[in-house]
């Protein structure tokens, strides 16, 4: 379809290509793989992943678990601390699909499940491997123990094992600093294997982008989750967990009006259509996305100097010097990489493949 | 309905005297109101400000245009330069409302209308008085002289007048920057007025939150056109644009998790939920939220210390001091005040109002 307004365009031939690198790596490390969904939010993304051999997903919230069985996933992980108001949505899942893997780490939370609960669920408990955002501090196995005696005394509830998320890594800016960050959380997850060596039929599961696009090994960790990896994005270049060219997403936005005395374009395409993280570029100070060049239906390398510097609701103002300018029209369409592609993805009903065809996202 | 998931909850009550203060206003000050209708984006408070005597609306994109004329408004400005691309939806809407307004800024957009609008237009010269975001600034009447040119040479086209957004009264933190903000942009919009003296008939129109909540003179502007002020958020409350009390929005959100060792809740209400808009407090840092007691079906003042110290994309880290935690259990909803309600309240398809009706968000 022609584009005429803010459109996220998906290179499908990219992100075919990020999924079989990251199944291929989880076949060569015998890991089970259960992409994480909360990046494209797509049925149509999702059986490019079936079709690559993957049965088994992660997803952020109740609701987008819902969507995902409905287009036939029977194994799927809300990797999120349960909520137990959404009670209702669980109870019709467990009793839709093979296996529901819920995350817990406070008693209340499996005591209500416990009560609640109309079908086997499967919990697994959350583990602070070192990003500090929530979860059970790793050593604090007598937290745990608790939680699994609460666990084993219910009859609908069954432990899965234990299930981190190494969200510290993107703090890393080389492989250097991620492969110190997998070790580090690796090692707290070793102690815990070893002080549940009784129980090997617990899984660890784990799994952040940066590290799963850039270590091989994963120690004691049964099973990986990434979600960023299908379409990666420029906060992910930067902490190198992947090239510009990996990037599988890029936002088209008309051009309204042109400013070259202070070499300045302005998009239709604002905070709306990209969300509002921000990077830090060395050279240029806060930069929201980057322009690059179009190739037949899709793009190619960045446009050198072009950039996103500010966004507000609707408008972008893009950086340009004066000769980029100067060859615009009003009307033209530039693309532009965004900075991180979960949150711009979340703002679009449909993405736009470089093909032409339009697919739907879970709203 | 009971609330489950993140939920954007709206005070009528709240929200209809912001209204009525800000019809007011434009009344006693003898001036066109033509409210912003980008940050609520709904046909139901759209038909508040209709019941306070409201005939006419600004939006912010095209697409939002034919939501609005889809209620019946038929007097409509998309106070964004116009992009040509969606020359289709603007012959829908010359077609169907009686007055359509668009923005222009350059000869190539007027020469593009001129051959291709199906019905009269009026078009407003996009004017920089200050902001430096776009538009052609107000001393500059050699450009603005050769696109009135451009516009009366064209059939279809007229000549509305003269549209700026003083958006740089964002930067300001009291009544006295506001103030000292308003008189500038006026001081330029009056040459312009003296440059154009002899066509009175041209109509000048302005209108951030900031001025048109703390000023009450509005020199030689005829129109204002805010759109924050409707719901207001913390942004507005830190600039002193309004009070905590009249902020009308607040985002319901379930807690998860409790870690009183290193005071924080997590709650669920994330980037997804509240954008990634952040205000640095004078005492905290980076604040996404403040927490707000709950009174009946509403809510009151701020619960001291109760903040959102940080935003993954489901995940919100709230840190609160022990003592409150201790009253909190996993599943109580904790209401969160945002920082930007444009952008929180375009996240969400539809809100609940404070007495449970749930009312829709154009998307």
């Amino acid at each position: 379809m022609k584009i005429t307004v803010p459109t996220l365009v998906l290179d499908e031939v990219r992100c075919r290509r990020n999924i079989h690198r990251m199944v291929t790596k989880a076949a060569e490390a015998g890991l089970v793989f259960r992409p994480h969904a909360k990046t494209h939010q797509s049925h149509t993304v999702g059986q490019w992943f079936r079709e690559a051999g993957v049965s088994r997903i992660t997803v952020s919230s109740l609701s987008m678990a819902r969507y995902f069985a409905d287009d036939g996933w029977q194994d799927i992980t809300v990797a999120f601390p349960v909520n137990i108001l959404e009670i209702d949505t669980i109870n019709d899942l467990v009793q839709r699909i093979e296996r529901l893997h819920l995350v817990v780490e406070n008693s209340e939370s499996i005591a209500f499940l416990a009560g609640a609960a109309a079908a086997p669920v499967t919990l697994w408990i959350k583990i602070d491997a070192g990003y500090h955002r929530t979860g059970i501090p790793a050593a604090d196995t007598a937290a745990i123990d608790q939680l699994i005696a609460d666990i084993q005394s219910a009859e609908h509830l069954r432990m899965g094992g234990f299930l981190a998320h190494a969200g510290h890594s993107y703090q890393a800016r080389n492989t250097e600093e991620i492969a110190a960050i997998h070790e580090q959380y690796l090692q707290e997850l070793f102690q815990l294997r070893q002080h549940y060596a009784d129980h090997p039929e617990w899984q660890i599961s784990v799994g952040d982008t940066p590290t799963c696009s850039r270590m091989d090994q994963f120690g004691v960790a049964n099973e990986i989750r990434p979600g960023n990896f299908v379409f990666y994005d420029l906060t992910q270049h930067f902490i190198s967990s992947c090239t510009l060219d990996d990037i599988a997403v890029a936002i088209a936005c008309p051009i309204v009006a042109l400013h070259p005395e202070r070499e300045e374009i302005i998009l239709y395409g604002g905070g709306v259509h990209f969300a509002k993280d921000v990077l830090d570029h060395p050279d240029w100070g806060k930069c929201y996305g980057l322009a690059v060049e179009r190739t037949g239906h899709s793009w190619g390398a960045p446009i050198p100097g072009v950039y996103l510097k500010k966004l507000s609701q609707e408008h972008g103002t893009l950086h340009a010097p004066r000769a980029f300018i100067d060859q615009q029209n009003i009307g033209d369409l530039v693309y532009v990489l965004p900075v991180h592609s979960c949150m711009a993805a979340n703002l679009y009903a449909e993405y736009q493949l470089t093909e032409g065809q339009r697919i739907k996202r879970f709203v």
